[in-house]
């Protein structure tokens, strides 16, 4: 029994290395890559993808797995069977055709999706999203337990676990807590924004130095520009991207403190078992929580405006805004606005529950794509209050669906959700947080996070891991209360 | 049959397509990659190369291939079976635990060797070499086609086509001549060096020019800083490398020229068959042929001089040299040295002559590693005319033979020779091609080349591409008259 483990194993582990490898690739074309390479990366990126799917379904996996059955293995190495059992039972129900159909149709459903956001139809993308959808009802068909929801089939892929009506009370206590806030802020006035000449050099510099004060280790990973920003890797070799906008500085700030949160997730898994199920990230709810609690909770905190502002000084002279509690309040100016990539932590959450509501019927057929936009619209403006101008603005402005991602918004609330949690768990068990993040001091959290987060990699579901760190289960309660208790304070109000 | 052809090509695409892949690993890892991420980078490329041995060694490459014999098929994808076939039979004849064997002994070699190097004492490394000796030996073996010399299978991996047998009068043909301009310049007075200070920005900035200039495309390129210059790529993706010395701008400068010269050639070849055998290079002693040809031919020639130099004098500002010829002789200086990579033009050559000599009595079992050391320093001593000083600086010196590398010595001298026939029909076919590279006018001299050599890409053996442009058959006659006459010139020999 040992022995198919053994080689249940290696063969994972070399499947994953290959995954590693894509994942260069795929860095590469953002950030390295000359223009004139696209169309032979696209030939390396699917001869590799071909490889390791031909791994990922090899016959052997299933005898292994037989012969793992009952063995008596170490808990590590029996979730990692439980995992790659899953795993394997997923990928070998879908047909390959089918397979095959679904990225034809995202590669064509991407281009259709770019041409109609242009041109503001939505009319343009709905025949597309309507054969994307049927391809995804057969997907999710096919990789469904007897009695799962199709949509919860989907879910899996990205939250492990998972369930819509897991996520309905979730949504729900959101959804007039914050459809309050928002329409609450919407009458007060706005603060002064950090805006005026920041030279590209000058925030390269700053951000490296951030980078490094949050945790992000320079030697194991590095900082490059692209169009998004982004984290690839693992482990010893974690990368991130930014980008650079001339007229404010916190952009590019944000991103990178954002993907350092994902980054410092990936560095401080345990090596060893880096290339197994049982040592990657646990969900990407998780992921998400580790990128936002850096952003918001640390970085959007008054302690971290106020280590912040003399370095904004130093690296730009003087500032538009005039003294740390300015600063604070301009990196948490909320506004009118209704891109999803654009908005602020109290909006953020509210973009992602319409995206849920109408991707959940969308696969369960109640909603066909030709009545996407019209439900779009009355839903935004119910929650925002306010009217979508166009569909660029409203149901085109994402990609995702586009390309078959279909139970992937959710993660990022989730992350939301956890992230709350997260940091409610350790001002408990580090009442003078603030204070550190003041003095910059910002390795007593990092260490708490990895040993709460970080170390326990995928060693059971997220939910597992959040409900022992913080003690009791998940709820939204503590994203609520953070919400209100901070922009409240920001915003004045009642 | 066409199926079956159509089933090879589309295999061997996506191997190709996977080789390429982990030529981009490579390059990353001595450009960009995080020093931490060395371990993990070794498991990628280890898990990367596995998948692409079993496709090599695929066994329905030899079904489609049997399928395919006498099939009626245009001259390219003939000439695509003839040499996937020939790959096929040399891979599969070669047992996997041999193959292992000597992949652990190149690394374990290397480790010897760089320790060995550091000591000085060749006696810490000649066990290691006689290990990898009988490796090798037992690969040649098994390689070899009946009557097949041991060295001659080894040579084939870089230089199919070429024999020992035939190598031994270019060898012979260019000892004497040689080893008697390098001893008559000996006895002359070197011309000054071009030394200084020459900030690392500038250089790079220069170097990008000439690169460009010499119709090296950076939209389907770049390049970076490394340890050691080198080229990767393919098509439309060819990334070069260079290193800054701050004392002097040659080095960069050469280095980028001579990497230039290999970009060009695979920027060149025709895009649609990049992934298929007759589509790759000719051979190993042909890319050199293109390097050298750049760096050499045209870069080190008098007219190139006169363009460079006010282009020096506009990056560095008043150069240590006196006007363009003085320029020219300080591109060719000759100094008494040990070094093969720091060879000029004349000596190089001599070391190749050298190493082929003891390398091909190494495989056939006629020079043990204990004895390689002393009959490098008798033989150093005879061509040269002055003792080595150590094994550092003798049989020390290059990483090849620890590596395993037993054949890839030649095909430096067979570039050289090939270079100067090159040139030497180029120049019978534009006449005024050093008045085109004074006015810094290269591109009647790429396409040129693009059109017998770039263009023909493997659909021939490279001793068929270089007899066809030359239009007779090779020999070392060119190179001979070619160092002769510059020399002679250089140092007003009688």
């Amino acid at each position: 029994m040992t022995a198919a483990y053994d080689a249940l194993i290696a063969h994972t582990r070399q499947t994953t290395a290959l995954e590693q490898a894509a994942g260069l690739l795929a860095w590469d074309q953002e950030t390295m890559m000359p223009d004139a390479g696209l169309a032979q990366r696209g030939e390396q990126a699917a001869a590799l993808q071909l490889a390791i799917h031909d791994r990922a379904t090899d016959p052997r996996i299933g005898d292994w797995l037989a012969a793992c059955d009952g063995a008596d293995l170490p808990p590590m190495a029996l979730r990692n069977v439980a995992l790659i059992r899953r795993g394997f039972d997923r990928a070998t129900r879908v047909p390959a055709d089918l397979q095959a159909a679904i990225a034809r149709a995202a590669s064509h459903g991407h281009g259709v999706w770019i041409a109609a956001r242009a041109a503001k139809r939505f009319a343009d993308f709905a025949p597309t999203l309507d054969t994307m959808l049927a391809l995804k009802r057969e997907e999710a068909a096919c990789m469904a337990d007897p009695g799962q929801r199709p949509y919860d089939a989907l879910l899996e892929a990205f939250e492990p676990g998972l369930t819509s009506a897991a996520l309905k009370p979730l949504f729900e206590s959101l959804a007039g807590p914050l459809s309050a806030l928002v329409q609450a802020i919407a009458e007060r006035p706005a603060p002064p924004p950090l805006s005026g000449r920041f030279p590209a050099d000058a925030q390269r510099r700053l951000v490296a130095d951030v980078a490094a004060a949050l945790g992000y280790r320079l030697d194991a990973g590095r900082i490059d520009i692209a169009v998004h920003p982004f984290c690839s890797g693992q482990g010893s070799d974690v990368r991130i991207t930014t980008r650079i906008d001339e007229t404010t500085p916190l952009d590019c700030l944000y991103s990178v403190i954002h993907e350092v949160g994902h980054a410092i997730y990936e560095q401080n898994m345990p090596d060893v078992t880096l290339l197994e199920p049982a040592g990657r990230y646990a969900s990407m709810g998780l992921h998400e929580s580790q990128s936002r609690l850096y952003e918001n909770q640390i970085g959007r905190s008054r302690a971290f405006a106020g280590w912040l502002y003399p370095r904004l000084q130093a690296a730009f002279g003087a500032l538009p805004v005039d003294g740390p509690e300015a600063l604070y309040a301009a990196l948490n100016r909320v506004e009118p606005g209704f891109i999803r990539t654009e908005a602020d932590e109290v909006q953020y959450n509210l973009h992602i529950l319409l995206r849920w509501e109408l991707e959940e019927r969308m696969i369960d057929g109640s909603l066909p794509a030709a009545d996407v936009e019209e439900a779009w619209n009355a839903r935004f403006a119910a929650l925002f209050g306010r009217a979508v101008p166009d569909a660029a603005m409203g149901a085109l402005q994402d990609t995702h669906w586009s390309q078959g991602l279909f139970g992937y918004f959710p993660t990022y609330t989730l992350g939301n959700v956890y992230a709350a949690e997260l940091f409610a768990a350790l001002e408990r068990a580090i009442p003078d947080a603030a204070d550190l993040i003041a003095a910059g001091d910002f390795a007593p959290l990092r260490t708490w996070l990895t040993t709460h987060v970080h170390a326990r990699a995928n060693s059971r579901p997220a939910q597992q891991i959040v409900a022992d760190a913080i003690g009791y289960a998940p709820s939204a309660a503590p994203l609520i209360a953070y919400l209100q208790a901070k922009f409240s304070g920001l915003y004045a109000l009642a």
